[in-house]
């Protein structure tokens, strides 16, 4: 499902229209906002994906609770090309880049918040997690987690102060969280392996 | 294929164009209906897709009559996107919201019927069903699809006489038939253990 | 890619618009080429799908030839939306019918083609085949690939003189290619049985 | 998402409108440009997907930063589709014909760019692969991969002064990758076999 939400945004980009005398180049060019928004959703649709994969394979039980979770978790994540689309629409418009950016970031901490849920419900007392998990290693997740939501948050609340350092929080938010998970992976390994 | 439906949702929705004095966020506001349909046809295709997979782990052959189901079942299934689209268009519509309405409503109530017969040509006399399944599960499940396509063909019938109940019922029904599986799911385990 | 393409379909339908005094089901009844032309286009794909999967179990190595076929013929199956699109919008068009069928007709033809070609290489002289498959069964199906070809090339020669009948014969052929296949599928088990 | 993305190219090929004495034929010869460029990036992300999927079956292993190049040419995939539209729309416009063919073919060697430093960083020193894996087998493979850059980069700086030698020459690269893989995939045969 994720292969296929980040596969569409490319569909929101529509071919450019050349007036008599134009030039293909500088419509291109004048293009930039939806290259922008669709490198931006790219990368945070593409990280939480990796990381998502990683970390559920810690997950081994499922419950009728984490389906419900989850299904509002993946309505979340297709909804994301629609604020892309209106991301690219507005962000040069000064009259409206503050609602787009709103929209767009609400988004993503909406996400931000479901994804945290889905892990606190399986991560509290080993609901869904394999006892030979260490628990220091999913303190460290669960930290994460926490972390993520409030930044994704706070860059929902600057978006009406600031849309550009909000964008610019995402961005360095979806470049952090590929890094740190570094430490985690290797976490892991000394878990499984000691 | 659900996964596919499901994520094509999204791309029904229109970036909203705002006139020279108007305000985005209003033309957002403005779309409610079309959230309120994707939220929806999420939960129903969702819903399905948990249960559909659930269930059909008990089926542990094929033949050539279930195939033909099947790919009826999934023209249902994948047909959901255009009355979703619909009921966006003509819910805030007086004159032609009861059509929406009914359209959406009767789709469901196919994709019900579709469901239901597959389950039935499957289960009848453990046609494709491995024999060391509990008979009484067998007549539970039966008993849910049969219950679950009455309740959609009410919510078609009701759509003539008050749309929203009709969709209240649908959305009433997505939720219900997340909670009740519970049983069922614990009945498996019991069976699988017992 | 099957399930994609076949997602996609729905796609193409777009919701009527209604004008100030109309009616928004007779909009939706107007609409029928566009179901019908989906009804057939997802019959179409969903047998070929089905007996693809099938037939193809018994293939068990590939190599760079057959790969190339492979891609042609997915161009094929991945093509078909386009003509579908244009049934819908032209078949209720007397000027453009014949012209509409003749390339929806001729496209199925042509994928009869490749899913032949991509047959008859993986099957001579058990090329890419376990010996241990009977080889009256690689005769049967290999009737049936060749007589599909000349029948949908018979549907695309008909379209020029009847597009009605030619559409006849597609929905007839795909009906067609469900039944028959319960014998060459009972071969097979016989054959791995034997 | 090859799948996807591939599948998702007809899309972009619009049903032509004709006018009151046009013809239906006339106007889809017309489109000639839309089928061309579809059969090119069909062809260019099919052999891709071919090569990727053979050869990557040789990495063995994964880490966060071959995680984040491997998102980055996912994203240069999945952009494909909108140069590829961008194609169809300025081929036949002779001002704007050679910015059209410049950003695909500059598509087209960012993705052969990015494809280069996966495989250059899986390869390096064994750092992805496994150790039995035959070095002189790596080597030609990398051979391969820098060649084909160079290749494409070579497509993009002549798109500037023949954007049809650039276009026939993405062609014969397509094909030529096709081709000689036979010779690596027989040598990955005899280097397991040895």
């Amino acid at each position: 499902m994720f292969a296929i939400a980040i596969t569409l945004l490319i569909i929101e980009i529509g071919v450019p229209h050349v007036g008599e005398h134009g030039s293909l180049l500088d419509e291109l060019v004048h293009l930039w906002p939806s290259y922008l928004a669709y490198v931006i959703s790219f990368l945070v649709i593409g990280v939480v994906w990796a990381n998502h994969h990683n970390r559920f394979r810690l997950i081994s039980r499922s419950d009728q609770v984490f389906l419900v979770i989850n299904i509002l978790t993946l309505m979340c994540v297709a909804f994301i090309p629609f604020p892309t689309a209106l991301l690219s629409e507005y962000i040069r418009d000064e009259a409206h880049r503050t609602t787009a950016v709103a929209v767009y970031s609400g988004t993503l901490a909406m996400n931000a918040v479901f994804f945290t849920l889905l892990w606190l419900y399986a991560a509290t007392n080993y609901r869904l997690i394999d006892r030979s998990v260490d628990p220091s290693l999913l303190r460290a997740m669960t930290r994460r987690y926490v972390l993520g939501m409030v930044l994704y948050i706070l860059a929902f609340v600057l978006s009406f102060l600031s849309p550009a350092a909000s964008l610019t929080l995402i961005v360095i938010l979806a470049l952090l969280f590929i890094l740190p998970e570094l430490d985690s992976t290797s976490s892991v390994r000394r878990s499984a392996g000691g």
